[in-house]
């Protein structure tokens, strides 16, 4: 095999841990890939650590210890991802997009991959230090977006169902009543999906009253599963007190008091909080 | 601005590229970037092709006239996407994912991030000359694996709903048999998410009888789209005869004449065509 050159090592190496984040490398893995040294790895990695920061692609973790290596984390400067939310806010704030009973349509935005992949990465952001080892998110409308962010973290997507389907097993069922109408609603979840013991981070496009984050904190409870936080795309400004606290959405919208129907999209606050 | 060696390009640009795939940059874009010429960019871009190559990361393909530039094209080849697939099929196989009524527990592997971008990247390799507009899924558990198929097309995903939903604005509702209960079902889509003249790929997880997939391709008639494709991570060996035809599926899955309730599942053939 033809000896590897350092350009061609660092454009393979970004492939790797760009395609798999939060995933632990070792340096013989690298080693062993291109033929080279410990210490020419070594070297690579420190140009790689600085290429990531210069260009604001994210950052490579040094793990230490038995299972140690290197981690690539996806992350946007507190600037950029909040200049980024505040043009789509911008887009999403138009008279165009407001629909019948001052519903907002989001639908396109929630499946764009480019879209979703930066909301994602913007959202695991906030939560690699709690470790959670799967994202639970509840049908539909939030599955890209919980995907992505599943992505970034480096861990599976578990996705509830309103009702309990056949090909997902035994499953686990809870009622919860809707923030928003004030029904009961039924939540799904295949016991085979998650462990006991395990730590979740929740994921939804859109939170209102809180009724379904709530439903999906008690699911949690049900499968003895610690929730260790809860990201939405979208957060109405009204009810500000939700059914669940300690959630953090991307945009905040408030339909109260504007004329003809415009939303008001904006920006979250702690986007820009260190 | 200190100068950015050949070696922080290479691993900017990959990550440039394999952030978003079969979108086009030009030669414009990355001088500015790297505030490099145009001639040291084409030699960067020469090497990055071949790095691309020899470890089966994907294709720069360049694209001329007025729209023109260079974009990647994630690809994995023949032999190791059969293999791929065909150790999912040696993990579907265990007795223990057997449900009860046959059913066969795939809800884990649907959401795995990885595994989802390998399919979606073996799913959009069949499809970049047909220049599908979209990808269309049905809800629920096809989103994961339609999206980083489009993800990896470059276009945005759009959801069929079983219900039409006020956040979509008003919609297109068709009915449709179910393939393998013959109950008559709903499909909805928003009018806002597609344009007349389109082209879609289909994208979703599972086909028995093709029932569902008839359904979607009767919707995209209503608006005026071409189906360009339809592709699955699993058909069922039985029936054969599907409601549709021209479909690819990763794994089929026989169930017939198994003792046990194990399930069969093989990696499908035109894997390993040329």
């Amino acid at each position: 095999m033809e000896r590897i050159r350092r350009n061609e090592r660092m454009a393979a190496m970004m492939s790797v841990f760009t395609r798999e984040p939060n995933k632990i490398f070792t340096l013989s893995y690298f080693c062993d890939l291109f033929g080279a040294a410990k210490s020419t790895m070594s070297e690579d990695i420190d140009i790689l650590k600085e290429v990531m920061r210069s260009f604001g692609i994210g950052s490579l973790e040094t793990v230490t210890g038995a299972a140690g290596g290197v981690c690539f984390r996806p992350l946007m400067d507190k600037t950029a991802a909040y200049d980024y939310v505040a043009a789509l806010c911008e887009e999403l704030s138009g008279k165009d997009r407001v629909l019948t009973g001052d519903f907002l349509y989001l639908s396109d935005i929630l499946s764009q991959p480019e879209i979703v992949t930066t909301m994602g990465i913007i959202l695991a952001g906030e939560y690699y230090d709690s470790n959670p080892d799967f994202v639970l998110t509840m049908e539909t409308k939030g599955i890209p977006v919980a995907l992505m962010t599943a992505h970034a973290l480096g861990v599976p997507l578990v996705i509830a169902r309103k009702l309990s389907k056949v090909y997902e097993g035994s499953a686990v069922n809870i009622n919860y009543v809707s923030g928003s109408s004030g029904t009961i609603e039924n939540m799904s979840l295949s016991r085979r999906a998650i462990k006991p013991g395990q730590r979740a981070l929740i994921v939804d496009d859109f939170i209102k009253g809180g009724g379904t984050a709530k439903g999906m904190v008690d699911l949690m409870r049900e499968f003895d599963v610690t929730v260790v936080g809860m990201a939405f795309v979208m957060a109405t400004a009204n009810p500000e007190k939700k059914r669940i606290s300690g959630e953090k959405a991307l945009m905040i919208m408030d339909m109260t008091g504007t004329e003809d129907s415009v939303a008001q999209v904006k920006p979250a606050k702690w986007l820009l909080e260190k």
